[in-house]
């Protein structure tokens, strides 16, 4: 029995990701291929290295896209940036934090950690202590970290890590394109994404950034002998395949980089701010409606990401029961918890191409209606009409 | 400057892969998201595993997908089997050979290798001697390595390999679907795939499958404390995502994922057989054709690949200004060679959505073209009508 044809059902995705993809990021995908070394096909791999520029808003020559997963370009950065024995500091405040401590473990490093709780971040004075105490090479931290909602200030820490001689990695896998980041302005030496948030692409394509002392860090490790610990993330004999030299590595992924130049395409002529502030207004219209509703927003809010908002599930509510109502009846998907969180919170997403007023509208609406069938009290219209406030106010 | 979209020119791809994805596929692809956890995406999930065991021809439990190119399959592969120390043989015929050598010693294996001239293959007896020699863990061999053009037999190396207590790992990358390959039949272990050879695919999703013991070997790591060397191809916890745990790991590419499945629909409905079949028989009738032009071959001919012809560049022809004008000229693409062959050889590829009648005749009145006005003598009409009377041969 062969099954039949991809056939999805419609789903609005209004979790922490992935989301829909944008339609112009589906249309690219579905051009023929060309071969690896054809002239469009170089063509558009330099086009795709300029316009991920301007998202990363950085002139590193070194910007590029990892055939793989958000996942995939963090270790990337990570087995090519550490040695093994080589020391790294990680703050941790949410989940993903936790992975790049197991990543970088496994490319044998020295792995230092410190911890906060989720739903708050670090001040630069405690990570300037823990520099002055660890030492490390590598300061690795997320952005937004979407398991706890909020996002580590950043623009203080390039100067703090540089200070100590250590050079920075940030995940912004969940926050680029949809929170302000500036990899050079803020002395960013090396940066990984994914395009299933923000980006609103499908994962499976990592946009990644290097600083020339991050690659050159990398390039040096190239003549030791392959004591990088990953052929397919050694991002020395990447950069060699994506630079002048062209040396052969993998496949390029062409269906995903047609996709990574569009979601870039899509950001770089709306303009990151406009980007930014897009999903600021979105985000925080989804927040006063969730607000007007009655219910209780997780985390300080202070340093939420613009696109993930994290609320708590009313007392007596099923939460993962009220989340399967949701998409079987309205086709609505909003997101679960982990770890600290899980059972208490879920997560909400506003994000590329859902970061929309009839996506933060529509999803009010039906969560206004699964809460009252739900046994949950709410002021018919309370979540809209403070959504509809926010967009007025801006 | 904003580049414009994506708008690749028209080429029909006849090199050694990539080629032309299946229209079908790139529909597939084109599909709208949906969440990671939707049942409609699980659903497509096991759906994938089901119609790849009918592509590796196993009836494996551990048969899945990984998010990214076919080396990224390699790799999930050996860094999963192999722990630093353990002994690996691989047998070398072709410069595939050398990237399993290299991604095992990156492992942290202890490496061995016996090695061939390119276009020859092993005896069975060869590789024999060399486990009884070595005593690996692993033998870790490409079926067929198109940079050679010539597949390795390993219908005898499961049982040689069972025999002195080793795991078999073949990358089929360039020859599933297109050359038999019998995973259960012929006691492999672990076999990794890529989409843009015979599966008619893009590059971006590598399908893997592991026998039940191959997958205790890998399981067995799990509770060691992350000595699998990378957490992305980390196959203990690939498992448990894609099992009935389903724990997270990555968010999985879905875009991809659409179009493997897709891949494995087509020639699953196909059947194997007739795939492999059709490759046979496009196959020899470009051979004949390129013999018919009077152009000499490449390699072991009792052991080509059905889908990558090595052909030698007629003399006084630059095989490179050839290519390109045959691109430029044509919109055909065909491909280059490395290492031993470089500058001698050109690869032409029959594979996957190109493994059709028209693409053979029209590339070989195309080649006459171009051998005609590079000053080659080519009798008018000998390639295709030698591709003819291979077709009516069958």
């Amino acid at each position: 029995m062969i099954p039949g044809q991809i056939d999805p059902p419609a789903r609005l995705l209004m979790g922490p990701g992935p989301i829909n993809a944008d339609p112009r990021v589906l249309r690219a995908m579905s051009a023929q291929l060309v071969g690896q070394y054809d002239p469009a096909m170089t063509g558009y791999m330099a086009e795709t290295q300029e316009l991920f520029r301007g998202v990363f808003q950085t002139n590193n020559d070194a910007t590029l896209v990892i055939d793989g997963t958000g996942r995939a370009g963090i270790e990337a950065a990570l087995v090519s940036l550490l040695a093994p024995g080589d020391r790294v500091l990680v703050p941790i405040f949410g989940r993903f934090g936790d992975l790049l401590k197991e990543i970088a473990a496994r490319c044998g490093a020295e792995v230092h950690v410190i911890e906060r709780e989720w739903g708050t971040v670090f001040t630069p004075a405690e990570i300037d202590a823990a520099l002055a105490e660890v030492k490390p090479k590598v300061l690795a931290i997320v952005h937004g970290d979407t398991s706890a909602t909020v996002a580590q200030p950043l623009d203080d820490l390039g100067g703090i890590a540089d200070k100590h001689g250590a050079l920075l990695y940030a995940d912004v896998t969940a926050s680029l394109g949809g929170n302000t980041f500036l990899a050079d302005a803020w002395g960013v030496d090396a940066a990984t994404a994914g395009l299933q948030k923000c980006l609103a692409g499908p994962a499976g394509s990592s946009p990644i950034t290097l600083s020339d002392r991050a690659a050159q860090v990398i390039n040096a490790r190239e003549g030791a002998g392959a004591d990088i610990r990953s052929n397919y993330f050694d991002l020395a004999q990447i950069l060699d395949y994506w630079g002048p030299k062209r040396l052969n590595h993998h496949t390029e992924a062409t269906t995903m980089l047609y996709g990574a130049r569009e979601c870039a395409r899509i950001l770089v002529e709306e303009t990151m701010e406009k980007a930014v502030e897009r999903h600021r207004i979105h985000g925080a219209a989804m927040t006063a409606g969730l607000v007007g509703m009655g219910l209780q927003l997780f985390g300080d809010q202070s340093v939420r990401m613009n696109n993930v908002i994290g609320v708590y599930i009313p007392d007596g509510l099923d939460g993962e029961a009220a989340r399967a109502t949701l998409l079987a009846d309205y086709g609505i998907e909003i997101g679960t918890s982990f770890g600290p969180l899980a059972g208490k919170v879920w997560r909400i997403g506003v994000m590329g191409y859902n970061a929309r007023r009839d996506a933060v509208l529509t999803t009010l609406a039906a969560l206004e209606q699964l809460l009252r069938r739900g046994g949950v009290a709410v002021k018919q219209g309370a979540g809209t009409d403070a959504a509809f406030e926010s967009y007025a106010a801006g």
